[in-house]
């Protein structure tokens, strides 16, 4: 081992697999090593290294190949199997000069995902990625690959979600959550990352050590496109890298039993459009899914707000799906805990498998990528004739779009030349999504480049 | 459970899967269940049918499959996952109205191959059956499926093959070398089956129980032509189905680190000349592989004769390749360790893997299988100016048609209707092997439709 | 290592303890290494040596202490705990220069046995061998400290009692049981050695492959006084060291829920009457036990002979209690367990541990041993006027005395000397006992000085 | 179950014993069960409850007696072994109705040594508490009745020492060198309770998580007089309850493989005085026993005064003992690493247990309870021209003395009634004293009664 003292520590050293790594054949390390565009090192080495930066945060994927420019890695055949060599690494993933455990675990997660979707999900020419059953299979056979099933497991998994800046109060209550479910035998599914995604698995490992609980669920679901902005702390015990966005939502909601919702800026907000949408679907009606929206009392404006948003434009109806608990860590947990026993008894009694939500209908338009532009925001239908589950996701692809035009580089670009996006949808509708930002705002939950919120949008007679 | 009495006793029961059985999808079940031609259920149920009758020996896949013309078996999907239905399956499978254990556990190794072969290998598009390299790869793909790999292990698996109609000394013979190779901790690989192929696991059990060693080995590597007649015993703890003899035989090889072959018939005599015709290949010169023939003293007068023919046919190069050890348990099995370690230093100096012999040339002419008739007898090369791996091989499919032309249903037929085979070989390897058959006669190990052995065959000069 | 080649092979090593060894303290140390009468070291020796000659049959303790007169055993502490040094030890418990893991381990209860034997029971102040109640707690916790009491288990220990010079029909006669015990996840407890001792385990051993249990039970009960002749075979992997005879009979019957007698001796018949003596205390009355007698067709006149006396002594209550099952192994195992699950049900009622039979009253006559003379005989009061349970308990000790009588060194001298025994019975009683021993010596069951069968007593009116 | 809600919930239930817990034979059941002066009843319900009391902190036993004064326990033998009945217990130790299964687990840590201490120690007749090498025995057979000797562990345990009322930062501190630690293997020992105590296991907790740790071990070592007051955290996963306060400290000091002391109050001091009196003693000179002091940058001063009364009074022998090392948990957790991997190879060289520190000498005056009054006060010698080991020693007990004089209700009455304590030493020694009592008045380490500390003993001319 060698340690590079420059401005940034790097170390170079050879990591062996963990436990259940299987072997690679010949053809799946020449795949890994090749460099060119059909080949997987691209990628591999990107993902590597945001898991690698694991202790870190925040940090965009440009940013950190920048700084670890130097970084490689590479795959050694030998007589036990696979080994991998790691060139100029993070050096903070390493104590004693031995990369942290949780970290290598972590690689090898990697290796094996973006081995799996390439050879089985994107380069099998039998998916079609059109087909909505498809795209669930997909899902299904990456989380399977990934051991993510177990069956003898009753329902347990709570998916948190929430923001990765949040306040030290925030952060200490979703610590304090994670800990009361902890106590309750959940598990926790996170995005990986810090914050809201960080606390709940540091809360519950307190919790899980109490009740001696060793085998302990810390699932991380990412995709490349954020894995190196959300890293994987090494605390996530199962990461999983599905290979785009919708992917990744789609995983959260049929591997998870139960969601949790912590503070968050306007994507909390769009992940909450998400599941209130997919569960507006009449299909989905009579499926048991426990939603809570909880924080500290300084949270409550934030989601006084969103409530009182999905209340003018999605009704009541909409509003039934979800509790909202305010400071109330052992009420969250024991909410989490009865909603899960009415989960193990709707699929005890349907047949439906524990470990995976084959019932939930997902549409079409939850399973595919929204790219906010002129054209595709103009066509959105933004109407209060709609069916509730239609208007819900219609205005998760709106709010995406605006948040795009207000924040993001792309999107500002573009509404700088061609003008705000020219929306024809209910001019009540536009009035609470302006409150509803605003709000936002006010409580410093959003990032923009000014310093007061201009809606990027217009109102085109309907 | 209902238990039908009639003269067969069957019963018609549910069983859960065992631990590691990965879950399916919709889709899976569907294939298994589809009774078409494009389904797989006649397959599963036929190999199904054969480990279930595990406990009882030598019947035919007709006889079988006549015998238990009621069985059948369904997939029912569940909150835990799949569940078997089996319906007027054999009692003797079940002890107190339970599956006994290993029984499930092949059931459930069954279900696994066919599914992963057909889904991964023959439908795969993307495998061509004509690529040595491919073939190879699949191989490597349906044992790595199977958890056949472990990558912990040092080389300790030794393939036993050898009759399964051997006399009762033959068969406690192989008892007292697999204990001494038990004691030794090594593991044993067979065919399944009764005979040579469940002695050796019997006595290696107790070798382990004195060892303590809870995690032992008892591979068997099968396929579906020949699973019915050769059904795995319940002491076979990891049991892979092969797509065909080929494959299977490919396995045996990559898989195991060493051989031993007990007394047999011309069956025994055939894989010996494949094992030696592939060790023959300049290409593995200097490739370790144990290779031992043993029996009791009676059966010294078999491997003589096997012997003799070598020396004659392919000189002592090939006889270099393999001991004969007669009645001596503890030789065997010190010899078998001494070459399981040259094996290790081997693989460990060449980053070849343990669990899989990677380096192994196997020519395309013993993955491909000789379908024998005047055809392709005739247009053998039987010459003794071949290289010996070529002659090798050649004389491996001779054997295999001649045993063909004198035993097998189809094989006497053809003679029959069209004559002996023409065979343009040298007079004097037809006159050794014609010796070697009259051996086999001599002592019991060829059941002949009439009483004496005679030549199916003619020679034409060459 | 050194091999010493001499006309025995020897080995001289140094050998780890297994797993859960417990450390030793410095004074247990000092106390194992004590060669003086007050120390451990000559019976430390001489047990380890019996163990580690556990693969060979029938040796006294002193033609075996003769044999290998040079073996010594030493401890060794180190960092990691105690190590044994062996010097001069049966090379036959060896395997390519280390000792089997079965004796290894076994080697490890005899310290364990006789450390805490010797601290806990013999040499603790506060223990009174006189008070029944008190026997009954060393018995427990000699056990407990073995470790022989696993809660989570129902009861499933079947107790094996029969000869240990039996004929090859009858030995595997007791596999066949031992399998059909194994496959119904029956676990075994004998009193080590061959015989009726090992069929049972190798069987059962099978039968739990075939299940997959990894946890089997293979108990061996012995004491220092028959170790040596019945020397634990390294199948045996729970070897508990009882102080005498009487507690290892006490032991057999507390820790195991059911006794199956195959055919034996004398000794086997001591053996039944032991059992059936307090199975007839009226305290025991409610108490399941099941007691089956078996064999192959071959030893039914054995147990037709011992029916027969125990009719014409103890009558019909006393048959009542046992069952004889010829030639039937799935009957005996499927007898046992449905006794198994009334043991189960009435301890639970009760609330008597499954792991000891707290509830059985064992009476003080037999847990005190009788050491047969002329004196202890003439006084045995011999009559059908005393309730069934003495009669068994006095007719038990003078089965013993004659056995003695007529071929026990000690007891043909004294003899010899003195004159045969003066018994004051019925006679009636003593022509049953004397056909019945008659019976053994026509089965060749009995070894006589002489050619035939003569009475060693004289009955006295009384 | 039944909860009662008066002004303390309780609930009354019963619970099942964890994996280990060994079975109970009926006399000890009743031993348990006796309320009486020579029954264990009394002392096992004070203990008990202080266990299920873990979640709070610092009470004393009588407050908690009295506040928990229906509290009962019970123990109910069953067929499974025992199971305890708990009537009125703190609602606190149960999570939806079950008790944690950490208290759970150190329940039955409490009911295995107060049934073991009392059997094989204090009742023992052949054991001899005036005998210094009884006693190392007696914490021995405590220390392995207890299962805390893992031989195939290296040295890996840290005591950690520290006040149980400290301020928030040094409590986050001591997570933070937990936390690194935990990274770098670590187990973590000590007294249970809050504060300083329980930091370091929560951090490295944490530190395993990341390196998917395990079996981390977390030893919690307390005793009958102090638990009430430090009740153990269900973290500690290893409780053992030695018989005295010498006993417990010697525990420390021989299982534990290296010492970290945080802040505290004169308590801590104590402790110090205590390992530095010992490791002074010349017979342990060459004997590696790593020692850190260290706490954040505010923890400095307090630090700096021990260390300064330590160069004065003992020297800079004494000074080399130890390293002060602030507010640099990395630098903590490295030092340790390489002070324990000293004393592994010390031990391997001397053939010294890893488990317990056999070679270490413990004076009697250690091993003895000191009990301050004015007799015992006015003996102690305090002197310069004492050996330093001696003076250390001496001056321990003088701080323990000056300490009860001060703050403990028993010594102030005794000052109150018979004057300052007497003390014949040399001046300049207790004015070193003096001033380091003043100064942790002046840090508000010491709970005086009233606004300003005096000194509660004069200076006799010696």
């Amino acid at each position: 081992m060698t340690v590079n003292k420059t401005s940034i520590y790097t170390v170079t050293t050879t990591v062996n697999p963990v436990g259940t790594m299987r072997v690679l054949s010949n053809r799946e390390v020449q795949k890994l090593q090749d460099t060119s565009k059909r080949g997987l090192h691209r990628l591999f080495r990107q993902c590597a290294l945001a898991v690698l930066n694991g202790e870190h945060e925040g940090d965009s994927a440009e940013e950190l190949m920048a700084m670890y420019r130097d970084f490689d890695i590479r795959i050694i055949q030998e007589q036990r199997g696979l080994k991998l060599k790691l060139l100029n690494a993070p050096a903070d993933a390493f104590v004693a000069g031995k990369l942290i455990r949780g970290v290598r675990e972590n690689l090898f997660s990697v290796l094996r995902d973006i081995l799996y979707v390439s050879a089985h999900i994107t380069e099998d020419p039998r998916f079609d990625e059109r087909s909505t059953s498809d795209i669930t299979h997909m899902v299904f056979e990456i989380l399977r690959n990934a051991d993510a099933f177990l069956t003898k497991h009753l329902p347990n998994t709570v998916v948190c979600w929430g923001g990765h800046s949040i306040s030290r109060e925030e952060y200490e209550y979703t610590k304090r959550v994670g800990y009361q479910l902890g106590l309750r035998y959940m598990n926790i599914c996170t995005g990986c990352g810090p914050g809201a995604m960080k606390g709940p698995m540091k809360g519950a490992y307190i919790g899980h050590a109490k009740q001696r609980v060793t085998s302990s669920r810390f699932i991380g679901l990412t995709e490349p496109g954020i894995i190196a902005a959300e890293s994987p702390n090494p605390i996530v015990n199962e990461l999983v890298i599905l290979p785009d966005i919708e992917k990744r939502l789609e995983a959260f909601v049929r591997l998870g039993h139960g969601i949790i919702v912590f503070p968050g800026g306007p994507g909390t907000c769009e992940e909450i459009l998400y599941i209130i949408g997919i569960l507006l679907n009449p299909a989905n009606k009579d499926i048991p899914f426990p939603l809570v929206f909880t924080g500290p009392a300084s949270a409550k404006p934030y989601f006084d707000h969103i409530d009182s948003f999905i209340a003018k434009t999605l009704g009541p109806e909409a509003q039934a799906l979800y509790q909202i608990i305010i400071d109330n860590p052992v009420e969250v947990s024991r909410t989490l805990r009865t909603g899960l026993e009415q989960v193990t008894r709707f699929r005890r009694k349907h047949g439906d498998a524990y470990y995976f939500n084959w019932l939930l209908t997902i549409d079409e338009q939850f399973q595919k990528t929204f790219e906010p532009n002129h054209n595709s925001m103009s066509a959105l239908e933004l109407s209060l004739s709609l069916s509730t589950h239609e208007l819900a996701a219609n205005l998760r692809k709106a709010m995406s779009g605006i948040v795009a035009g207000n924040i993001k580089e792309e999107g500002v670009a573009s509404i700088r030349e061609h003008g705000p996006f020219q929306l024809s949808g209910d001019e009540t509708l536009m009035k609470e999504m302006d409150a509803l930002l605003q709000s936002f705002v006010d409580q410093y939950r959003m990032k923009l480049p000014g310093s007061h919120y201009e809606p990027c949008y217009e109102i085109v007679s309907s």
